[in-house]
């Protein structure tokens, strides 16, 4: 299996990424591909010892930068998001996967690879983990404004990817609304709900914003534009509370002065803290959203991997992760063979 | 100043709600007329001291219960809802409050109070408290679809609200999408852009989920079903992270036997934790939505604010203290104003 990574995004490519490319290639022996500017590129590679890892460079002359328009990648035909996404579709590497600007990743990969037939609108899916049990929640930002189809074809998407690489045998299926009647929410969600129940999917109705990953559904669909803005809070008030944690051990002299006063304290209470500190360990670990190093986009003909432009080496080695298990589990085909089975698979059926 | 309180809104009505205003009225000798079932009204206030308290009751023979449809008020006359608007609109009193079902308030203060002159739409705000700076967030659920006039509207009420009542002399306004771009976010947002561009607001630009509450705006408009999802995912979020905490030092009988090795340490350890708690009891308060009493529902031609059903004693204490400093900043004679200024002040100008 080959994973084409783009060497040039996101904001701390190339050097990080390159570094997580290398650790990924260690680790789990995948073959990589970078695309970028290939002296950048092997500049970056020269610094790390690459003795036997599969790692070879396809130069790519542009860069599409993270300020840019979507569709700058129309006019850049060299970035390395239009011929990394070439060499998917030519059948030379398995997926991509790339940290750079996610609008014009969305772009080059619906331009490069096309959608499935029958998907009207790609989804940027996620785990959402900041919860007592995860969920998958889709879209989080492929598209701002969506319809009742599109948010059905996202329900499908969902439960393919849920059973295939969550292990999930049925998952429940819910839609995020401001209400959990029947009746509550935008027409958008007032829409979606029959097309919902109507479907053989294990709908359970709609999820409110506090019950997302509380472990009433497996699969939350949404429009982009509330999806993003439920991760990115998430997001937001998990490192508040981290930050703010933080300045009362380090931040101010009273709090340097209780610190201090609390050492012979602390030094006493070692054996319990070192107890208890795995669970708080775990639950960080859980909330880290370089853990699962990027967001599938569902829908388009090939194995797409998005991830945070903050990436860091770890952030980028997990996505390529992501990227080798959702060809491992063959989640295209799956959406494929879904759409099939429902009669769904005709191109602009729903668009 | 007489505020008339929902006797029979609320999880815990009649019971918490009473025992609330008691302590109100004990409090700040508030006039408080208490609407609902008078025999059972009266029964719970004999289970207090009410010497020297200003409190009444007004009979309402009937109940719209937390699950009842919206509309329900209209077939109620004689419910507390519908007698306690009537006792604000004919002057009897200067403010509606309630903890119970905020849709059924919602029709029965736009039926009771009627709109203000060039609002097409009244709008729940509320302040949003989960981050480093707080700020005034609205709609949060009065209307799931709304169009950009609308949101014009609620930016240019939360401007009064923030004036008269967080003190900012400019407030600075924003829109919550899911880009910090002009072209980013919704249909609905980027039409609504340039109207708030086009005001006299001191509009910001986009604020996008992980900004809520950053310091970027004082006023974050939204509509009623992301602002929804908004609050009770930070709801959520706050909750989960604080019963993980929680089963941290209680439960299990690993985290138990941590606990009491801990125990030793934790006393020598007094001096600096006792520095240190009071920064996080004041954080701790700040999320408490008890804190805050109510959300002031903005638009209607009169003082109303709803409490959440699950409010406590304490919680309708200080949505008595809400309604009550809504009535003395003359929120209502603001926003007024504000619109008579700019000619919006037409009936039915932006329905």
């Amino acid at each position: 299996m080959k994973i084409v990574l783009d060497a040039m995004g996101g904001d701390h490519a190339p050097q990080l990424v390159v570094d997580g490319a290398v650790q990924a290639a260690r680790e789990w022996g995948t073959e990589i591909i970078l695309v970028g500017q290939e002296g950048v590129v092997r500049a970056e590679l020269a610094k790390h010892d690459t003795t036997g890892l599969s790692l070879s460079v396809v130069h790519a002359s542009e860069v599409v930068t993270m300020e840019e328009h979507t569709m700058a990648v129309k006019g850049k035909k060299d970035s390395s998001l239009v011929v990394g996404m070439r060499l998917v579709k030519e059948g030379q590497a398995d997926a991509f996967a790339s940290a750079g600007n996610s609008g014009a990743v969305l772009a080059a990969a619906i331009f490069g690879l096309g959608r499935i037939r029958g998907i009207a609108r790609p989804a940027l899916a996620s785990v959402y983990a900041a919860a007592p049990g995860l969920c998958l929640l889709l879209d989080i930002g492929a598209n701002a404004d969506c319809t009742p189809e599109y948010l059905l074809q996202f329900a499908i998407m969902g439960d393919a990817y849920a059973r295939k690489l969550l292990g999930i045998e049925r998952p429940r299926i819910g839609i995020v609304s401001n209400g959990e009647e029947e009746d509550k929410g935008s027409m958008l969600v007032r829409e979606t709900y029959p097309l919902l129940k109507a479907s053989e999917l294990n709908f359970v109705g709609n999820v409110e914003g506090k019950d997302i990953g509380r472990g009433l559904a497996d699969v939350v669909v949404t429009d982009g534009m509330t999806g993003n803005v439920i991760i990115k809070l998430t997001e937001g008030l998990v490192s508040f509370l981290a930050r703010f944690f933080k300045r009362q051990f380090t931040g101010g002299w009273l709090n340097k002065l209780a610190l201090v006063l609390m050492i012979p304290g602390l030094i006493v209470a070692l054996p319990g803290l070192v107890l208890m500190l795995p669970a708080v360990g775990e639950l960080r670990r859980r909330m880290d959203w370089r853990e699962f190093g990027g967001a599938p986009l569902l829908g388009v003909d090939g194995v797409v991997v998005i991830g945070h432009g903050r990436s860091d080496a770890k952030a980028i080695k997990n996505m390529i992760r992501a990227a080798q298990t959702a060809v491992q589990q063959d989640v295209v085909g799956t959406i494929k063979e879904e759409l099939a089975r429902r009669g769904m698979d005709r191109r602009g059926s729903a668009a």
